[in-house]
């Protein structure tokens, strides 16, 4: 997207000047799971994968043990012990992640770091999380604090190491309130949650036609199925519980009424990294007579994906560039769900992205080409 | 649509106050064509056929026999003669239906007439039209004269009675340069053409999609089927190859380059008014990975289009009512097509629209409710 | 089916000579259940509903109490008391049901009856039945004893009532093997279970083809929506286990090996009768390529259904009439599942179907038409 | 489909033993023609393409130049000369194919060969052909007679040069009646035509539901997209032709009446080798009831055909080693068509495949495994 011609003014970091470090509790090396995309899917060809193979090793090198706290039974058979050491306490977790982002911003002499959650989707946390950082800020030191998922113990730790964070899960994050208070304090942007590339994108772009052509939707069911990890993580009801909650309120608040609406998300080995959507809108036109629409949605998650988060991880740093902290709304074009309310119709996220870069050509930043980078966590 | 909020400050003519007339060739009642649509289609509830019975006898009696110039072979075996005659030359035609329309406005007492054209679409014209309406004009005594279609022949009636028009099909109507200056100097507003309510909306509204992703489409194929009267008209390839013109222009604009394209609208008996559209999308994501998007539109036609030229009969009159005249571009979100240049993409055309309708708040006029009409020809 | 050429030798039933009957929990009169089949589904007519509501109203003074014993929650919401009597014991409600069979059959002057079971799915019995049927029978005085279904206290009454079981659905009817004994000693047939009419039948045709080409099946998925009563019922996770288990065995049987299958059933209020099956088939052919196919089944479930109860009952009572008895594996081609080990292809069921109607030719009744009759319960 | 257990007893030619030549008349190598179905199409992994090349290479060596008479304009755009040379007559044509394929037979010592047509759809031949072998023999020397199609030359020049022969397209080849009389007279086996994998094979699967379920069909829609050189040639009509015939005729052949039906196929090149087939079959349940099955087949097109032409020559050796000739039409199951009158529907071809096979566990040929090949052209 940010090859595009709307914002070829933004002097984004060139893609050679980013590089990309992360946590990761499982073993595994890059390569390996990038020829699973070849192998299992026929989603990258070999001849790239072989051209890339020097970047994934060298990417390999620059990344540092996850925490597992507290992880879920399901993520625990991923850990590979000595591997990914058990933390603590949530706040001896935020110490060394915090350390980590900071060694690779100096290792790698860069400008700035962008934290990305790509991991899978956590369970929910049990119990609710108090409002303000400090009082968040002392349930850190207390042991086997369950409440606190994976996902906001590296938001917290971004922010504290003053990296951006981008939330392309459905899990937690920087969404509490403490933590988005963290990040004011700190003057950090972040963004989220939950990145928007397939069926959930096809709702921001249909719902709108049936609105504005006064067409009554009726029902709105989605069926979707995938093989990959993401897949497999999701077959444990309290992983998949978010997960389905992300992708089901966009259609009711664009169109301003609820229709009845169901969506599954179901792990079938077979299809790889191949998600593949089929959806079924029912729908009320003149004389109240029933008509349907059909979709069926065969794309590739992860090239979907990556993309989008290389784009938010450029924009991201972008915005702090310009001095830009808080939640970014303009970059709701490229999530399921945000922090702040935003309209939910893809269009008008087109619009609020591509007029906040035409806002850059009056106040552009004089700094130069900052290097930016990612930080990858899973 | 004009029931929808943005709408509703507009003081849109009642539909109570709407009168129905019109044109047509073929022979039969209105209250059989409707009862066909229960019978074939399943589409109207009997319960609502026999409510509107005596409306419909009543709009029956306020049709009056069409021209047969200078109708196709396949129109021609609709024809019931003595019920349409023969007109001798254009200028006989133009005279009698521009009488019919002034007649139908005084005897019915309406502020205004909106005719529309939702006829078969007809065969191309066989040569180019002059580019003046004096030239055009001096033509229309020429007997047998095949160059000038029935619906221009319908839009110079429309004009010379002050009508205003709308071509809900993709025949050639008010296109001329020609006739369009003579609608400038009647100052009278037109619109059109070739209604949007499928198939080709969808590609209105998931177009841009592929755009905005920066999602390279390889190709675009559509298949419809249909067994409506506009489905059998279309089953003569002269009269169909401008259907699918109108059908396959859209994507490439909004685009901005042309994929390969192919659309194909087919005559299937069995589905009656049920026009049936499967779509594939192939398209290439990152690293040139190919992926594929299908739907299946399974939409009334009928059904679909009534609403549509209700609003544009309010809407048009509306627009006449304050003074505006010649092509009217922010109705570009009902057509698929439009004489001046328009921005395709579904959202846009949406806004235009709004914007319109907003830009009356100021402007309001203060007129009243002058009854507004429908012409119907066929 | 018993329509087509391969029966018309059977001397069936004629269908002027059937007369329906049945049990019932619900309140309401056939005539307006049929008519939600217009209104909310436009699937019947509104002229054949008027022809038939002298037939229906007929058939409502034949219908009977049925029983609740031991209804679930979700099936008590249904429930009108006093219509339907709370019998004590399983043995008091066998008593009652069998006497109102016996009535329906002198009071109506019928040959013999066959009792259809078209309830709606059970739960599951929470506890295996005893396997000799002196030992079930001496356990149905145990008051409010919860293992024996519904559908078992039916079928032990049908076979008491000397009348022909037919069981419709997934739940328990004649399966158990202590209810078989039953039959077998009252020279009774029976068949079943769980009619196939939609997504299940295109499963027992696909998955020869794929087995015969050597396409392997990796994984085979279908998603149901419906949003009539039986769905209704199922969204009560006991009673739809036991239908998604009868959905989901044949795929492998008839290739010999077990893919991954998903098989979802989910209610859609707004699809009324409209049971809309999509199915996603992903397989490998030569040198393990992957491909895909996908359907769509849109059938409106009674109007499939319901032509089977019929052939189902003529064809039952033809056995009768031969002096047929036990499970009728040769009717295979209407159901889901057997109680005997059948083929599962379709193909094969069909041969099954009319191998038996032929070799009727040879051993033809001489009996003459005797009147069969159905009885119905819910 | 020959390595399946039914077939198990056959003692077929080992894989290994088949040597693979052919006559063509476009240049390019046979692993560059391979690797564009990875290239373009994702469809053979570059690890087989390189573990293949030796064998590629040898095949490429055995390789003769094909006659290029009559040849359409679309097919002369393939033809490299001096490669291709232009034979005078057919009578030229014949002797020189003819002798190529004996040279093979000799020079590989093989027991038997067989000439398999899997070349493009041809254009019809522009007049009918003699009915006897002596009238059609004695116009081969008629210089530029362009009657008589390339696969017929090929047929009469495998016949002649006592090869088996199978036509996998819809192009004439040893269909007419003489060149019939010419196999019986050499006792020759021959089957035909048109290799059946995708969407006509699923026509023959699922139209005997419809039937045994007395399921009227009122209109049966298939629409096809393919992008690989065979699409190409068929985007020339007089190409299209015969393969839309080819593709139609089946489904009123197995319902015993003629529904609506429409076949179209188009070329689109990004689909490359995956022919992608959206059917509609709109059908009628009890009571008139109007219902709907849409499928979508993504078959990969040579993947689908390849193992079915070395299955076809396979049995046709076998079938000769045992002394068949004339038709074989136990071959069915592989074709959408048959020179003789054969049953359509996909069960009763397997069942006469099958019998076929079990017929030879008791005449089981006691020759052994004489070596039989395969012969190409295109």
């Amino acid at each position: 997207v940010t090859e595009l011609p709307p914002f070829s003014h933004l002097q984004l970091t060139p893609l050679p000047k980013v590089v990309v470090g992360g946590h990761e509790v499982r073993g595994g090396r890059l390569r390996d799971h990038a020829d699973r995309m070849w192998k299992e899917s026929r989603a990258i060809s070999p001849d790239l994968l072989e051209a890339a193979s020097a970047a994934l090793d060298a990417a390999d090198s620059r990344i540092r043990p996850g925490t597992c706290l507290p992880a879920s039974p399901r993520i625990l058979k991923f850990v590979e012990e000595p591997w990914a050491p058990f933390d603590a306490t949530a706040r001896q977790a935020v110490a060394r992640l915090r350390q980590d982002i900071e060694s690779f911003r100096m290792e790698n002499d860069l400008g700035h770091v962008v934290v990305v959650n790509i991991a899978s989707t956590e369970h929910l946390p049990r119990e609710p999380l108090p409002q303000q950082w400090h009082e968040l800020d002392s349930l850190l030191d207390t042991a086997a604090w369950p409440a606190l998922p994976s996902s906001s113990i590296y938001a917290i730790a971004a922010f504290e190491a003053n990296a951006s964070y981008i939330n392309f899960t459905p899990s937690l994050g920087a969404t509490p309130a403490a933590i988005q208070q963290l990040a004011l304090s700190r003057r950090l942007p972040h963004a989220g949650y939950d990145g928007k590339s397939g069926e959930t994108m096809l709702k921001a772009v249909l719902a709108p036609m049936f609105a504005a052509r006064h067409l009554h939707v009726s029902s709105w069911v989605g069926h979707n199925i995938l093989g990959n990890l993401d897949g497999w993580v999701l077959q444990d009801a309290t992983h998949k519980e978010p997960k389905l909650r992300s992708k089901d309120h966009l259609v009711g608040e664009v169109l301003g009424y609820a229709p009845q609406s169901l969506v599954s998300i179901e792990f079938i080995e077979s299809m790889g990294d191949w998600k593949t959507a089929w959806n079924h809108i029912h729908f009320e036109g003149f004389m109240s007579t029933r008509m349907a629409f059909q979709f069926t949605w065969q794309g590739c998650d992860s090239i979907l994906a990556a993309p989008l988060v290389i784009d938010l991880a450029r924009l991201a740093e972008r915005a702090h560039r310009d001095g830009e902290y808080g939640p970014m709304p303009w970059l709701s074009f490229f999530f399921k769900s945000s922090p702040t309310p935003v309209p939910q119709d893809f269009a008008s996220q087109w619009d609020a992205l591509t007029a906040w870069s035409e806002s850059k050509k009056v106040s552009r930043s004089t700094a130069g080409a900052t290097p930016s980078t990612l930080d990858r966590h899973s």
